[in-house]
């Protein structure tokens, strides 16, 4: 026999030490010192795979610490998305009452299928938390004192925003096709289609048709606006003229897209699905948060008349993932797919999981943003999120200052998209242009210098910016409208960033532009009439299909 | 302007105290303080709303020990799973590096969408585990340091079991019918169906066909055998003979069902696959912690030739929700679902994201199973799993030595289920069948005082049994093999149930078997032929449709 002690494995008052130190190490990695005090130590696949990779372990470690050590080594190569540097995202997950309601949702390990057995204060957390989201949409939110079963409930938690879309789908598909959940999709008489914009879309729609057996082909493709969102008009096209042997289930309304925050006129698109008939999603995911201020959710209104929405708190409501939540007007419609409809009308029933497609047992998560609710109470995370307003609008000041930046289009809200493009790169090119120089060949230039200013500020660690692919929809470079650009994204997170540390954002970008200014200018000029291919035209990447950093994920 | 001072929201050295202190009522909860040492208190889910629910909170506490108090009250109203009284389900997640790392990941706040600014450590530790777990299963689990990209990994997160089963019928489908992504489920030439044991199933396979677009009606539904597994006869005959028009897509084999534990002769089902051309998918959710033991492993030999195997750590391997795998035994089946083929085969491309249907942003899961690999290393998994099934033949043997409950069907590991049948009552019983008396009318008095028996223990807070419905399958009872009863299941999960505990339960049980083996005889005495009706013969309630308690789910 081995000689080896393993270390007891179940949680006992011993391990006290051990679960405060777990904590100790969060606020080491909350406050940069697991991190050198970066956004993140950069490496790449192969080297990270280098240093954490190894066979499946046979024995355990032989000290608590040991395990404390590995745990710090994987907290000091991750990414800080609550670091106020950090700029590629808005789920910074930072808000302490989430924070201590995660952490005792671990302990109590709640299972949310059922009340009894499974989880009795949990469920009705859980309800109260779907009741109060249901008020701040506008949604009829009667008081959960009042609870009339599980039909009259409408809204449920969901792992994530693509989750919520794909189960605001499967709801509007039952509403359109109730034989569906008998019969299937080929028992239909018409193809249900997906109505929604291009170019201003989120994955998931792609991916709900793929996985949820509409195919691709379901997707029915309006054209964007220039300012990134979808255009009332060109839907209304599309409803008057469905193709024939289809039937439009679903407009996709979208309140905050993920690449510029662009938010739809929601009153126009609700009018347009009130007189079709067609059932009015909105993507709230990344606009949600906005409800909360009586002041920036007026750009939102309308919603309270869609038929399904989806909430993201997990984006821009500083609580950890995964929090996100589909909210349905007319209850009865996710009370549709009730497993046991006898019991939806029962006041004594209280099992969520009865009335929750995708989700058997799960855990506690409701009880984060019901404690940060209750920690900030509305009026609080009003005053969050109008800070990051205008810390947003700051931020976005100081790029312009920069000066080297151009932006691709309008944004509502916390994310800016745009291009390196300094002042004698961008006049060289509007020259090339005019003298007809191929504009792939210019395009690719502006892709190729957008890329590498992004992969070396993130590189560095000092501050992290997004970095995709995005259509020029409003032609702000000038090389036409229909084309896709490597682009950096700026997305403030954090409401608060003070002085000192947009200083040093800014300073590390002007460091940032004075090396590549004049490469970019280089690169340009290559492509003048009469200057001699030296090493040949730079290769036309292909447009980044992949998208390089979380946005349009 | 209001004086009310709102605690300040955002994670910062100072919520160091707040933080612990949630630790610290973790630690009371498991510890049993909160909760009067009691499994639960008691409280209907009209009487948690009274004393829970409440408006919209406008303004935030006014201290942080307020929120406390509120978690202090939620966590008081909470069931605690991982208690050893607890015998309702196996979903303890008390290991205590699984929590140690869940607390930090709650911190971390990695997005395991994609690599670069979401999750560089993370993605790699999840791909790690995905390798790790294919090797517990007997899948191909080349060494992470020779990753080829996404398309070689060959296994996701997913939130729950119920998602590993939709997760591996979409890959099915897409296997059989690649062009069902682009063009859907009305374009295929033939009905996918998908071919399954009636009464051992899990809920989620007809969930599945209700929401991915199949509909109840593309199940095939073979018969089980009377021990609660597949029966691969039965199974071999629907497949010679396939209704007209449509193509089996999927079989599932079930490696511990969800209400006995019954485990699949997996290597029949492969045979049978194997011979069809059909995908073999594993239903391990259950059983899945065996794996980790050389000797208790052996009746699921044949699960590394599934297709698919779905595996649910937050069952009975010591981590919290969510924690649920599926793995694929040919990497390329999954890689199908590349949302950019050509970044698939990058090796220098760890973007989870790309590869997950249903899933975008969403945390860092896989950290707790990671840690918990780690700290206790296969081996010690090994014994807590061993431990938990000498813990759970005890608890067997003292069910036995009760005297007073009819196990309906064998069960191969940690759950076993029955009815309340005291000998004099199960005599009376025989006598009364001998006599003719309508089997319904007995077959109701058994399930009424075994559901009566659940829920006095229940209520007593004691110990937690579950309580669901089941088919007699092998005519235990006497009454017929088709015929559903309310019964009570025992599921240990906890490896450590000390002799003291053991003995508080039986003592319990022995209580309320006393308190209710006298009205049980006269209820069935109240049937005997001649016996005057005095208050009516009871009405036959309906064989319990609901599930009462977490299994069958």
């Amino acid at each position: 026999m081995s000689d080896h002690h393993t270390r007891p494995a179940l949680l006992d008052a011993d391990h006290a030490s051990l679960l405060h130190q777990a904590v100790d190490l969060g606020l080491d990695f909350a406050s940069g010192r697991l991190r050198e005090n970066l956004v993140l130590r950069h490496a790449t696949p192969a080297e990270l795979i280098k240093r954490l990779a190894g066979p499946l372990p046979q024995r355990g470690v032989e000290t608590d610490q040991e395990l404390v050590d590995l745990l710090t080594e994987v907290a000091s190569w991750s990414v800080a998305q609550a670091d106020p540097r950090y700029l590629a995202f808005p789920d910074t997950g930072n808000s302490a009452a989430g924070l201590a309601a995660e952490i005792l949702a671990a302990f109590l390990n709640q299972n949310l299928i059922a009340f009894d057995r499974s989880a009795p204060a949990a469920s009705v957390i859980e309800a109260q938390l779907i009741v109060w989201l249901r008020e701040v949409i506008g949604f009829d939110a009667p008081p959960l004192t009042d609870y009339q079963g599980l039909r009259s409930l409408g809204g449920m938690w969901t792992s994530g925003g693509n989750m919520s879309n794909h189960t605001a789908l499967t709801v509007a598909l039952a509403h359109a096709f109730p034989q569906v959940r008998q019969s299937g999709l080929r028992s239909l008489p018409e193809r249900p289609l997906i109505l929604l914009a291009s170019g201003v879309e989120h994955f998931s729609y792609l991916s709900a048709a793929q996985s949820l057996g509409l195919g691709e082909e379901s997707l029915l493709w309006a054209p964007p606006r220039s300012d990134f969102t979808s255009d009332p008009d060109a839907l209304a096209a599309l409803l008057e003229n469905p193709p024939d042997g289809s039937r439009i289930v679903m407009l996709v309304g979208v309140a905050g897209n993920c690449r510029t925050t662009g938010i739809d006129d929601l009153e126009a698109l609700a009018d347009l699905c009130e007189r079709h008939g067609i059932w009015f999603h909105v993507d709230a995911c990344h606009g949600g948060s906005l409800l909360f201020s009586p002041r920036l959710r007026q750009p939102l209104a309308g919603i309270e008349r869609a038929d399904s929405v989806a909430l993201d708190p997990h984006k821009g409501l500083f609580v950890t993932y995964p929090s996100s939540y589909v909210l349905f007007r007319d209850p009865a419609t996710l009370g549709r797919l009730a497993r046991y409809p006898e019991r939806a009308d029962d006041p004594d029933c209280l099992d969520l999981g009865l009335i929750t497609p995708f989700y058997g047992s799960r855990g506690f998560e409701s009880l984060k943003l019901w404690a940060l609710l209750q920690h900030q109470g509305a009026e609080g995370i009003a005053r969050l999120v109008e800070s990051r307003h205008a810390t947003y609008l700051r931020m976005t000041a100081m790029l312009e200052r920069v000066g080297c930046f151009q932006a691709l289009g309008t944004s509502d809200f916390y994310r800016h998209a745009f291009v390196f493009l300094p002042p004698p790169a961008a006049q060289f090119l509007t020259e090339l242009r005019d003298h007809e120089v191929a504009t792939p060949l210019l395009r690719a230039v502006v892709s190729r210098f957008t890329g590498e200013f992004s992969e070396r500020l993130y590189r560095n660690g000092l501050a992290a910016f997004d970095h995709f692919a995005l259509m020029d929809l409003a032609d702000r470079i000038g090389l036409g409208p229909n084309n896709k650009y490597e682009v950096m994204g700026m997305c403030v997170g954090h409401p608060n960033i003070d002085a000192a540390t947009e200083a040093a954002i800014e300073s590390e970008l002007r460091h940032l532009a004075a090396e590549l200014a004049a490469p970019m200018l280089d690169a340009l000029r290559s492509l003048a009439p009469g200057h001699g291919p030296t090493a040949g035209p730079p290769d036309e990447p292909a447009a980044p299909d992949g998208q390089l950093g979380p946005a349009g994920w």
